[in-house]
């Protein structure tokens, strides 16, 4: 499709890579793109933070820090979330990534044990239309490659469960994160662990 | 469909509602319906919970108490959601919820601001496949309902997310949350609030 493997080049004094080492999207007209970056590299690259001077934690604890002096709770004016940013700003990758991944195993943890030949169908059309409307485009992009090799499962709901898990593990593994061992996939999104805790 | 308004009966020696005031959601089998109902009344209905015993911030309280004379981080064994039970757990109600609006109203930031024929009729696709497919089945129903009596308009961006911010503000009335002023939708999910904090 034209588009070069890590998104279009940095324009001109713009930075390649956000201070956590990951490379930073741009969009097609030079600007960054809001939802294939993580909030702060997204502000580095509009230059509303500067590298290193903001980092997720210290923006966190600077909040922490003068509501200790004021006495009052961080959250009192806007309510944050783990990466230190108000809690009401559009969605980043990580959020985006952590919400979507939400959905769609829980998808996968009622689709029906045994699919007819039309949800099958109906399910294979959904991921379709997904790949295409993926907010962040770049990874939306990743994704068509993924379904593209890897055709989707969803003959059962153990298929397809697994099938995700394994998606899901392709995306960990490109940005560096941990394995999920996909034998367990149905304790962490449909029964619980059997350790009294979330059953 | 023939499925009663509030979800199936309770079986006998159940409970109707959990503690928090909502109706708990049964499936078809009489089971308690795990990604219809939170964690907390789930667990109620399955009789590991009984009323009022464990609040959820009861639970996390109980947690860091315990750490507290451990010595210890609360999460140093498993890492607490809000709601005070552990981040690895299936996605109840709430999350799902909450990580699906997130889903669906990025997609529609990042919807194309004049959409295609063909963008406007594979989106509609789309609406129409989440509302089988979305894992509270009583909650999917509801979307069913809402979609055949307000058709999805998704001919600009802006229009699809003012249409889908109605959407959510018609879950919000049901479940007596706040109104959320859709002439805002776009500082919330797409270009931030113009405060310089997330954008």
């Amino acid at each position: 499709m034209g588009i070069p493997l890590h998104g279009y080049p940095a324009p001109e004094g713009k930075p390649v890579y956000g201070s956590d080492g990951r490379r930073i999207i741009y969009d097609e007209n030079g600007k960054p793109c809001r939802t294939c970056n993580t909030l702060k590299n997204f502000r580095m690259a509009t230059a509303k933070e500067t590298t290193g001077e903001k980092t997720q934690s210290s923006h966190a604890n600077k909040a922490l820090a003068a509501s200790a002096i004021a006495g009052v709770s961080a959250t009192t004016d806007k309510e944050l979330a783990p990466d230190g940013y108000p809690k009401d700003c559009p969605a980043d990758v990580e959020e985006l990534g952590r919400s979507t991944w939400t959905f769609l195993h829980t998808v996968a943890a009622t689709y029906p044990e045994s699919a007819t030949e039309q949800q099958q169908k109906e399910m294979k059309a959904f991921l379709e239309t997904f790949s295409k409307i993926y907010p962040c485009w770049f990874c939306a992009k990743g994704f068509r490659k993924y379904i593209k090799a890897n055709e989707p499962k969803v003959m059962t709901q153990d298929e397809f469960g697994r099938w995700l898990c394994d998606a899901h593990n392709a995306v960990n593994k490109k940005l560096g994160k941990p394995h999920f061992d996909c034998n367990l996939w149905k304790k962490r999104w449909k029964d619980g662990w059997g350790d009294g805790k979330c059953d």
